[in-house]
């Protein structure tokens, strides 16, 4: 449980440096991360390499004791090398050049790019891979960050051919696959498939499911390239790459399983602007961002590396790239801070240790001001240091309950939604909450996971089953809630056998004889014992089989089970509102012998080893029942945006 | 009044091919369209013929004592053969080739593609033209479908000149006719002029209107072609084209001039979901359709073809290409059926015998589920066949109500649409939907048919007057209300001669001297005798003439007439709400001695001949008065999604 | 106080000319505008000159006693000479080319089209220039106008590359101003800087700041061109533009000094209907226009030049290029004619002597309609007349209040808006709005203007401060309010040092040391003495200096000062509603000295000299307490849409 942040040497005179250095030591700060953008100054022109004021900027950081995590500089090449290599630029769904003048112009699948990313990786850590004070590595920057994985460009549709090749091996058995006697869409090689770009109409599904696939895959060998290169130059320093919030365009476990830990960057606010969340939820959560943003991420994040997660990049004030960008309440740099080290955080790291007033970030806040006075946000940062030496670290145990989230899961679902709104990320961002709300702690994982030990096993949805999940679900011994659409579908995105459950139907013996997306502000009633809720978005039509009943009933004009059980397995048959989620996982959390508490709105808990954080989102101050404790920070009442923290009682 | 259905045996192991025709049968079906994807497995590779299959296919349909129709493969060429003719793809109005990967990938334009489809369509009609089980033919797919008339290719812009130069004979006249003077848009050569693409303003509307025109006929060419050569190698076997709901690129008249009978595709819950229908339509309307939409259309495609029309895809079950899918309510299926045959349909298809599990439309439901178990649309169309027996079979008569529909007329109003949301197809539903909620039975004719024998001809709308048109208005004897715009233009779209309504001043003496479209929000109230309306969308300033009478008066800042009466012509000065619509309608109808009679909510009537059909697409029975009837099927009540057949007592 | 009207000759027949011009000068116009899109006419092959039905024209004009306004024709080069200079056509944000078809379709910045405009214009000019009858210039139509200030194309970049060389002289230095450091954005050369366009995310909004400046100063080259032939074939004939409403993408100031009049182009309703106003402000206004808007643009372009502004083109009726067109009510082509004599316009000419049938503008009015009958818009104009003889032509003085508008500080706000909806435009307007509705006359003025002289300088917002800026406030001995962003900005669009204000710290010693802006829905409640009000959009978080105090709070979480005040000049820390702008604007009036009054809903007066004008935009009569005076035209009680004209007794 450390501090770090983020700083560009190059980016201000040399003379503030030390200055810079021996304020962040003294406020708290262990970590800072450099070096992720600055290609032009390593590199001015071709060849001509500067590494003269970064090995200065390094020696000023270690000697206010500071540990440097170097940044490869990837993902902002010089004009002058995009003018070297046209062909390295992107093309756009729209068969547009992607053009040089702000980030990340390159596209994963140029050869030549690579090469050149692992000519200036491979110097670059020549030179600092065993630099005593740069104890920690970071490849490139949020990969795949204004929509940069998928790309339609010549050697991307030429790697893509390669890939179904190595994939498939005869084009019988992709046209196969993908069903292309439909439409007479057949191909009698690989090399006449093109990017699902610019077609008529709809292209084929298992197209652009395969397409989504291949594109994660040239993240993973591009980030894997440079791991290789510092594995090699640093050896013993961790590498890490920073993902992104609400980002699913690769396949983040498949690239976290190179690195040795992760990092993810967290923007409540910026978060909350740009993504489903509805206009009240925006105007309620304006200043806080919403309760379970955050924790949802560092759930995702905490099991997918070897080493503790960082937060590599920590929203400190208002940022510049959202529609509308508001500022944080007083402490909510803090609570997110705190938040962090709940849910198991080694680092969490500001962004940025001093705004710019310069360049298209000149209106995102940092620790201090462009006149460089302590912001807000640097105040807080200074009150969790101080706060640090009151609480131990302990390590973060296994939670009571999983949640499955599988990125292909959420790219099947984009390539046959069915329903213009049916978000997989979303669905399982609500489970989440649900389970959050009744003060349950979660682990969010994959679906290749090991799931034994878990009391509660919940999959919001998973279209295509993995091999074996079906028989870990089994094995667990966990009580299981399922989704809408899980089973529902073949790796290349076909019906699965039978009907939906598929493969599941082992374990929940139901046909899902049909589904139904509804438009906004259409409701199917559900009844659900006592409770009366509405299902929205996606209803099916289930018809159950031997030893499964009907646990809640459609009230609409065809009736039918809206909840199944079947053993200890619970099959939702739609998309519920949260009243309904929540009496559901309240019912499955008893059955797996948890204790669901239903929190006071805005507010959360979190424990970690013998530790129980308080947090708490909303405008009034809460008092929680709690087991005997001893307070470190605060008591049982958390204050609006507060924090409080206990250690359990050894007793 | 016969069933059919669309099947892919391509698309299924030839193992089931024989149990699939003996269960269609079975279950009633007389008709299977065969065919119309399959040129990938016709021909594989280029020149490589696999007719063995189809062969083998037809022959298991004619065994079970099925009929075959036939489709001409060319909605769906290979990827080989784009792949030698790159200059076949049409180019879309940014600019942008629209690629292989979907369906419909050929622009109307390119002779190359012109050729190839010509052979594949001579190969296909030699081989079946003459087998005794294939008894009818369906040319392409959907013509236009995915915005697919129109294309900005090189060949388009060559062959447009070239419609021009047959057109004008000379620039000079083309300049004079779309007054080219304006802006210095005047041509020395045809060769000068482009598509009206990518200006940077407006372009010309007379432009945009000829380029429509000339793109319909390039259409009307395409099919010709395909015509021709059935004609010749498929003796005696009627030739039909399915076309496309709620469908206006091209002229469907002209397109069915050259067929024997028309086809038309019915989905009623899709069209729902993707046209102009408002939010509380949509949920009113969400599992049933929208009462006027099939009835619409069925009547619309009824008197184009000498032969019954069909509806050669009727919608199963739930889609999968609106934004959302919904599932039909129980009965629905049932209930479109009749209607169709109640409106004069010769065969109501369905659209597919089962749902394939793959590719783009593999969550487009069938009358049988992918694990291949009747589904609800299997069992109500089974219900169906069953009932057929206790229908007799009547020829469709004339109706007492003709509303004028042309097609160019919708293209005059895009072109030049004055307010944003004036869709002369709406219009013309929203008039068609007055007189149909009034129980009247209505032809939709084109506005070159002949009227004489009709009661009362509407005219939704009609800035260009055809040849002949007000002599044939005048000679019907009819009633006749016109609606906005009509006469307003001359056929290149400039104002007509002394102000709107142009030549239908001898039967309309007022002059239109000004026009206003209104944003939504903003209404015109209307009085008409006790009945208090609005005017929405479009409102007109009229001048009396000689022998006209304000029925109805604008109750807003300016007054004057709302409805024009003369003779026995009325003419509406504005785009009026629904009852202010009904009220104008009853009134004409009961002066042209017609009974309306305001059916409840949902409720439509149908006469064929003597037959009397009932619909219900409410949530609730509804009893109404009939005339001395023999009830066989049903009663007097219809119950909610119910049917009722009467037939009229001779006495 | 004159009247005048465009006219196009070249789209009637020659019969008709005596006709008209005899019938304009009866109605009393005196001025017409000819020749400005007929290129084609006047060349309709290249080099073949056709002068002669032009000169037969401006003959029968001047015979009529009509003086002309001479348009040069480059706004609509024809079809040949597009066909010659292919790379004369601009290109657009998404790297189309934006075609031939409409108007307005060449590159600012194309070489090629610049000699041929010279060339057109320098013919032109030889031949009217001396021409008795022709009595004034226009240039060009509309600058800019459908988006085409900017372009993307090879020949703009390349400019654009010299533009930057001028104004930076290395590239080190333009590196340093645009803050190139960050994402490793730094160029070698000129030769490397390229259009800010298609860029992977934002692009630096240093880059798109020099860039909007750059495509202003290629209007300004292509203006200034014709000007100087103009100049020099023409002695003595007063040149003009006609600018467009709410029209910002080049600097109208800039251009407007090398004419000798400015013209602008007045659409009240169609700019109702295409710019910020709400649903429900739409409604209220439809048919009158918003009664800040014409005034609006008269103020602002009255002090442009050195001659009385002219309306060059004044709606009429309804037009057909916005979404919706309504009629204007009955008497407001009346209203907003008097009201530009009132802001102290030279001349109204109305857009156009007669409605064409034909082409993209067939469905707007004229002073007399297609069949050439006068049209409401025409008997208006004969009253307005009528009545122009009753008020004698008094000069316009300067107004006690200068409300400084700048087109850079609206540039900057597009390149850095921080709040999707902080539009500098929007905002002027709105304290614009708010000062007229207290019966205040206001100048809007260049922030280079000098401020003597005025009782009240208000500046809604300039980010960056121009040179003497600071200075000239302070020296004016002016009260002064200053709106939020006031001086937060360098020249390239940096944040000003010591944060904002900038170097306003000397007139208000605050410290903005946070900004919010705020989504639709969100407000912060301010406290204003008794007032109640709201801040949207846009909330900083200001530090008070020494001597200034807070004179309104924000009531929001954060609390601090919403308005400050020190010494004579206050600051608006935020985007404040309607109410609270008209409470801070009240004070400052008073303490101004001024009597601020607060008009009836919809009511406007203005002073000229000593002419006292009153309008109703409102649906009521309204009494307003008047100093003794003689009423000239109506009295006291302005009826709705009414004018009252009355002169301040000398007494």
């Amino acid at each position: 449980m450390k501090l770090g942040v983020c700083y560009y040497p190059e980016q201000w005179p040399e003379a503030l440096w030390a200055d810079d250095a021996r304020r962040m030591a003294e406020l708290g700060i262990r970590h800072v991360r450099i070096g992720e953008f600055a290609w032009s100054r390593i590199e001015p022109s071709p060849g001509e390499l500067q590494w003269d004021w970064l090995d200065r900027a390094v020696q000023t950081l270690a000697r206010a004791g500071l540990e440097v995590v170097m940044g490869t500089p990837t993902a902002t090449p010089p004009k002058w090398l995009v003018d070297r290599h046209p062909g390295m630029l992107a093309v756009d769904a729209q068969g547009r050049e992607r053009r040089f003048g702000s980030r990340r112009h390159y596209d994963f699948s140029s050869d030549a790019y690579l090469e050149e990313a692992r000519r200036i990786v491979t110097l670059q850590a020549q030179r600092y891979g065993r630099h005593p004070a740069v104890t920690a590595w970071q490849t490139d920057n949020e990969y795949g960050c204004h929509d940069t994985v998928l790309s339609g460009s010549d050697q991307a549709v030429r790697r893509f051919r390669l890939w179904l090749r190595e994939r498939y091996g005869t084009v019988a058995r992709l046209n196969e696959a993908w069903g292309n006697v439909f439409w007479s869409q057949a191909y009698r090689s690989f090399d006449e498939i093109d990017a699902p770009m610019l077609t008529v109409t709809e292209s084929n599904p298992a197209h652009r499911f395969d397409f989504r696939r291949f594109a994660s895959d040239e993240v993973l060998r591009f980030n894997r390239m440079q791991v290789e290169i510092l594995r090699e130059h640093a050896p013993g320093r961790p590498v890490s790459h920073n993902f992104m919030l609400f980002f699913t365009e690769f396949d983040h476990h498949k690239v976290a399983a190179d690195l040795d830990f992760v990092g993810w960057d967290s923007y409540p606010l910026g978060a909350l602007e740009m993504f489903w969340f509805g206009d009240e939820e925006k105007r309620r959560w304006l200043r806080t961002g919403h309760p379970d943003f955050a924790a949802f991420h560092h759930d995702l994040y905490r099991g997918m590396s070897r080493l503790p997660f960082w937060v590599m990049e920590q929203q400190p004030g208002p940022v510049n790239w959202a529609q509308w960008n508001p500022s944080p309440k007083d402490g909510m740099v803090r609570l997110w801070t705190w938040e962090a080290f709940a849910h198991g955080a080694g680092v969490v790291s500001y962004f940025r240790w001093r705004q710019a007033p310069f360049a298209q970030e000149q209106m995102h806040a940092g620790l201090n001001t462009p006149d460089n006075r302590l912001d807000t946000g640097g105040i807080e940062a200074a009150q969790v240091a101080d706060e640090l030496g009151r609480v131990p670290v302990v390590p973060s145990e296994r939670s009571p309950v999983a949640l499955v989230f599988d990125y292909e899961a959420r790219w099947a679902l984009e390539a046959q939604p069915q329903g213009a709104d049916f978000n997989a990320l979303r669905l399982a961002y609500e489970w989440y909450g649900a389970l959050r709300a009744l003060a349950l702690d979660v682990d969010i994982v994959s679906a290749q996971a090991p799931l034994e030990g878990y009391a509660l096993v919940v999959v919001p949805t998973l279209p295509h089953l993995p091999d074996g999940f079906v028989a870990r679900l089994r094995d667990s011994g966990a009580r299981v809630v399922l989704g809408p659409r899980c089973g529902s579908k073949v790796e290349t995105l076909s019906i699965a056998d039978g009907l939906p459950p598929g493969d599941l139907r082992t374990l929940m013996p139901i046909r899902v004889r049909r589904v139904e997306s509804l438009r906004p502000g259409v409701t199917s009633p559900v009844v659900l014992g006592e409770h009366r809720g509405e299902c929205i978005r996606w209803r099916e039509h289930v018809e159950l089989g031997a030893d499964s009943v009907g646990e809640a009933q459609f009230a609409d004009e065809f009736g039918g089970p809206a909840v199944v059980r079947a053993g200890n397995v619970r099959y939702l048959a739609g998309w519920f509102d949260a009243p309904t989620l929540t009496e559901v996982m309240q019912r499955a959390a008893i059955d797996a012998g948890l204790e669901p508490y239903a929190l006071p709105v805005g507010v959360r808990i979190r424990q970690r080893g013998d530790l129980i954080f308080l947090f708490n989102y909303g405008d009034e101050p809460a008092t929680l029942p709690t087991e005997p404790v001893d307070w470190l920070i605060g008591n049982d009442t958390v204050p609006a945006q507060g924090v409080c923290v206990a250690r359990l009682r050894s007793a």
